[in-house]
Order: structure tokens, then C-alpha cells, then sequence
């Protein structure tokens, strides 16, 4: 990473919900941490309780403690109580490393920014991402992605399973004596996950309709021929990384228009894969997937006051984040995939009146192409 | 809330990592969205595909399209592609409404505030909680809590059943021919929290020695005599609220010494909710907890290069976040309990080669002292 040689680069944040902070700090916390880097220095201000945790997981870094700063720093200055506030605990761990000059995240709470300068700091916002490193990822790190991509898929299976032995009775799908319900299916899924140290919030199993608000998470009956979209993307509780999968099923027959709505779909994502590999321009995967849709007559937009057709983005990165750069869109065709990129391929199609339809793979970005690394049958009737 | 009567409050961030957003907005959502309210009038500004879900959810207020919005704007400025960016998307929305004066939060991000300004708005930062509604919580918010509290204590219940029923042989906790493990436990109490649509993330089961690090999340067998931390904080998946249970237990019979640990953890606590009560100074419940451990000499201090005694704060509020104010803790005097507050009060000891002892219940505080809102024994041996 080039950085200004005379500035110190400083991050705070929650590491889980800060992937830069958790890239480079590599010491998950559910609590604000403090970074400082400049050059090979790296220094980790933890609460200090967590200093014991901090030092087996930071690496080469010094590890410092939060309350032991603080109380130390009011000493110094003949203070009634430490000062715990994320300004005055940055401003003491500058002074101590005699650093006066910094560069933050464009995501650095504003008010922190403040009083850093009021503190006599010189304080530039990096532009752009910060941690560039992260769009490609490494083999260790693409191996993250793909075993949780695994479990994901067994999770999967298992929601297929049940829904493959439900019975059919007067056109829903029952389990026994109960109906089955899309909960159901997304309890067995969360539950399969979780036994595998991974947490998967906002599973979609959406029935029918619901699937035309793409993040509508689903719930009820489930009736014969009807579509069910599962959307399913954990993120494990070891490595944070997340990865992502959809499918689309029906029990019984699925009619000929919806027959033709699932095969315009993994035409879609398979004309999308066919143009992207490293250099090729991000948008013309997007415009494949609009391509194949308008030559099949799917078309898209507002009708009855709802969106329909195909209504979001054609895939997203996928590591520390679920959704991280670079987005598959309508973005600017100068944008190039680059090696290494790991992004969902997610063509789908929803109707009022007849359902929705998703497939997505998780694929990693070569240099002749793309190699898939979702292993999952794509038929639409189990 | 009193505000400027000039100014246009706005927030951005991802609701379920912002809690002053997701209380004002109401809509969870796992990616970023921007909120303005002036006066009664509050907009929300979501993905195209949030639309739906966003007008079912976020109530009187108007909901616009993020895509949506910068298509328009990108047609109205001619430009070639729209600007998604949260910037240009405030920017647009803060035309249509006409505004030009803005509050953001302490914790908005310091680029997107440049970029306001670049773009002629005036913007003040907000000094202090952006909501202190949030820090007294209304009766349908305990409510919201306690019922998590319940599943986390159900969830506890079953591993202490678990850890009852194991055999005991060659000083080790067995179920039939396998060593119990902590792992065990935990995925005990995550699946039956699971279960109840709550999601449990670092459930602590820290054996002997482990649970001197307060947040190492604990592993391995287990020896009779031996305590056993679990600490349990899930958050609802349906209300988004917290709960928050910590209990330490023996299987087999506990040494003098441990009991008489167990019995100053016991005794602090209690002794700091005595004094707990609406405007009552906060500092002071924890002073009582360092009084009681002092008066029967388990003291604090760094021994054999790690911290031991008692090494954390008494508490800390609990509600959208696992950790919100007020902290319970060595803070200014002049703060005091409000009604309404839900705060945890959780003292610990502990001692390399004694292991730890940490008891927590949360607690609503009254004018008249405090309600407990956990249900479950304090038992050591079990």
C-alpha cells in the first residue's frame, strides 16, 4: 500500500462491522477499536480487558490497553477521571508515538476528525478505498470464502431435502399433518449453518409474490407450483467471511411461463459469465443479463405501482462484507474486473401474479474467465 | 427531540450497525440508507428493491428509490451515468426538499460531510446523543427486551442440563464416551437461541483459566471443580433489541476458595443494586462493587503480567446495542440513573489458577430502585 511517508494512518471503528479495520487489524470485536500504521510500526489500542486476546491474535504489532492509556494519561495531566472518548484516546496514543500529522478513512466519524485537529493534528481523508488489497483476494482468502460457501450449500441441501418429502394435499405442500411453512425451511438452513460456526441473518425464502421486494425475507404456506426463492449468505463466525448463494425451486409442476422465466434466468447468468474475466469491463456483464432478458420478451419496470422484471444489480464483491465492491451494474464500462475478484452472478426476474426467480453463484474472477465456485444444481422443479 | 428549527437533520449508515438509525427509521436493513426529517416531515432514502418493504415498515414518512432518484438527477444533469455515491445521492434529495441547512451526527462520515460542503450545504455536527430518547426505554422496549431475556435464560436452562447430566470420570465432565466441551455448551444455547429467531454472536463458555481474558470465547473439556463462564448477549433477528445473562458454574464440588469468590461476586452485586435508582449517581454502584471486593480481600491489580481481580466495568446499557450508555463504571459522579434504563450489573473475579467468576443480570431502573428483568438461580455447584 503507498502512503504518504510522514503520515500516520489511523482507523476506529467496530472491527466487525469495519472490514478495512478487520482487514488490516485482523482482531475481530463486537467494540470500538483504535489503529495506528506508519511504516512497520502498527500499534492496537484494545479495551483492556481484551488486551490478552488482542496480543494472541495481532501479530507482530504492540498492543496497548484503553482504560490503562486513559487513567495514565489523567495522571499526567492532573485530570479527576480518564478520559475514555475515542478523541482522547487517539490524541494520547499520537503523543506517545510523537506522531503529528494523520490520515483517516473517508468513513472516520466526522466529530473525531474535529478534535483531532483541534488538537493540534494535521489530518488528511484518504480518497478512494482504503485497503485496494481487499477487491482482489488471495488463495487463503478465497479458500475462506469457498468453505463457507460449502456449508452454505449443505444448508441448502438440507431445506431442499425437506421440501422434496413434503406432501401435496389440496395444492399446498405439507409436512405431516402441518403445513409447511417458508420458516420452516429457513430454520433448517439457520440451524445446519450455525452447527457449522456460521451465522446467517436475513435468509430470504420468499413464496410467490413476496420474492418481487428482492429483500422481503418471506414467511407462510408454500403452495404446489409455486416458486420459492432461498437466498441464503452466512457469514462464519471463525474467519468473517461471508458467501452467497440463491436458488429457485417449485414442488409439483411449474407452468410453462414460469418454465420460461427460470430458463431466461440461467441463460442470463450464463451469458453474463461467458464475458467476464480480468480486464473485461464490469458493465457489459450487467448489460448481457438485459440483453438476454429483453431478446426473451422479460421486461422490466413499474406496473401496478411495484417494479418488476429485473430490479437490482447483476452481482456484488463478496469477502468481509456481503456486499462489497465491485458492484456488477450499470457502473461507468471504464471500470475492469481485476484477478482475484470474488462477486455473485444473480440474474433474476419477478412478476406480480406469477413469482420470482433468482439464481446466484458465488465466482472468482481469472484471467480467462470465471471459475465458479458454487457447486449446486440449477433445476427450478424438486 | 429539540432541534434547530432551520436545520434538516440527516443520518446515513446501515441501520443495523446504527442504532440512533435504526430507532428513528424503524427499518433494518443490512446496507447503508439515508434518512432526513425536518419537523414532522421525514424521508427515507432505500435501494429501488427496498421500496416495498421500506413503505410497509417506515410508516408516516416518504420513502424514495436510491437508483431511482440518481437516474432523474443524472437526466436533469446530463450526465452519462447515474451517482450513486451517498454524497450525490444526499445532495439530490437535499434539493428536492429545499434544504440547505444540515445536522448530521457525531459519527457521520467525515468525506460525506466535505462533499456536503463542497456541494453549498451548511453543516453542524450534533454535540452528544443524537436521541437521548434511547438511553430511557419505553415500556413496549422492555418489553422487547425482556422477552429476549427469557430465550436467553431457556437457552441457558438447556445448557445446564447438559453440563448436569454429564458423568464424571478421571476428573474430567464426559457425555457417554465423549469429553464435554465447551463448544458443546455453546452451540447449545446458540441453537436453542436460534430457535426463537434471536442470534447469539461470542456466547462465552470460558473454562477455568479462560475466562481470566473476560471476551475469549472459551474451549475445550471441562474438569470437575473447575468453573465455567457463560456469558449469552443475543439480539432479537425480529425486534433487533439485546438481552444480556452471565453465570458461572461447577460441576462436582467447588474449593473454599472458589465459594468464597462466587460468594464476593454474589454479595457486590447485590450491593451495587442497592444503591441503583433513578438519580442515583452511576459511579456509585460500581464503587460498591470495589468496596465489597476489597472488604473481603480479592483485590485488583497486574500479578505474573496479566490483569486479575476484577478487570472490567459493573455494566453498561443494553437496548439496540449490547453496549450502549451508560456505562457502569469509574465515570463522573455528577451522572446519574434515569428511569427506564437498562443497564446490566456484572461484577466478576478472577485469578490465574482459580479461574473466573462473573454474575450478570440486567436491570430496569426504577425511581425506587430497580426491577430485576432475569430470571434464573445463582447456584454455583450445579
Amino acid at each position: 500500500m503507498a502512503r504518504s511517508r510522514t503520515a500516520c494512518l489511523f482507523l476506529y471503528g467496530v472491527p466487525e462491522n469495519d472490514a478495512d479495520l478487520l482487514y488490516l487489524a485482523r482482531f475481530p470485536a463486537p467494540d470500538p477499536i483504535l489503529y495506528f500504521a506508519k511504516g512497520s510500526r502498527r500499534v492496537l489500542l484494545v479495551p483492556d480487558f481484551e488486551i490478552g486476546r488482542a496480543r494472541k491474535i495481532f501479530g507482530p504489532g504492540q498492543v496497548w490497553g484503553m482504560q490503562t492509556l486513559a487513567r495514565e494519561e489523567a495522571e499526567r495531566r492532573g485530570a479527576a477521571f480518564p478520559d475514555l472518548s475515542p478523541a482522547a484516546l487517539a490524541l494520547s496514543a499520537l503523543r506517545r508515538l510523537g506522531e503529528r500529522q494523520l490520515e483517516v478513512a473517508e468513513n472516520c466519524p466526522v466529530r473525531l476528525v474535529e478534535r483531532l485537529r483541534e488538537g493540534g493534528m494535521r489530518v488528511s481523508v484518504h480518497d478512494g478505498p482504503l485497503v485496494p488489497g481487499r477487491l482482489s483476494k488471495t488463495p487463503s482468502e478465497i479458500s475462506r470464502i469457498v468453505s463457507v460457501q460449502r456449508h452454505t450449500e449443505r444448508a441448502l441441501a438440507a431445506a431442499e431435502a425437506v421440501m422434496r418429502h413434503a406432501t401435496i394435499r389440496r395444492g399446498y405442500l405439507w409436512l405431516g399433518k402441518k403445513l409447511l411453512l417458508a420458516e420452516d425451511l429457513r430454520r433448517v438452513i439457520n440451524l445446519c449453518l450455525l452447527e457449522a460456526d456460521c451465522l446467517a441473518s436475513h435468509t430470504i425464502v420468499a413464496v410467490g409474490d413476496q420474492a418481487v421486494d428482492p429483500h422481503e425475507e418471506g414467511h407462510g404456506p408454500i403452495r404446489a407450483g409455486e416458486p420459492v426463492v432461498l437466498d441464503v449468505f452466512p457469514r462464519s463466525t471463525r474467519t468473517f467471511y461471508f458467501a452467497d448463494i440463491t436458488r429457485t425451486w417449485v414442488r409439483g409442476r411449474a407452468d410453462p411461463q414460469l418454465l420460461r422465466q427460470h430458463r431466461a434466468v440461467f441463460e442470463a447468468q450464463r451469458a453474463a459469465m461467458r464475458v467476464m474475466r480480468a480486464g473485461a469491463s464490469i458493465r457489459r456483464a450487467h448489460e448481457e443479463v438485459l440483453r438476454c432478458f429483453i431478446a426473451r420478451g422479460f421486461l422490466t419496470g413499474e406496473r401496478d405501482g411495484r417494479l418488476q422484471g429485473f430490479t437490482h444489480s447483476t452481482g456484488h464483491g463478496v469477502g468481509l462484507e456481503i456486499h462489497e465492491p465491485p458492484r456488477v451494474g450499470p457502473v461507468d464500462p471504464k471500470l475492469r474486473f481485476r484477478e482475484g475478484m470474488v462477486v455473485t452472478v444473480e440474474p433474476g426476474l419477478y412478476y406480480l401474479g406469477r413469482g420470482g426467480v433468482r439464481i446466484e453463484d458465488m465466482v472468482v474472477i481469472t484471467r480467462r474467465g470465471v471459475r465458479n465456485l458454487t457447486r449446486y444444481h440449477k433445476r427450478l422443479e424438486i
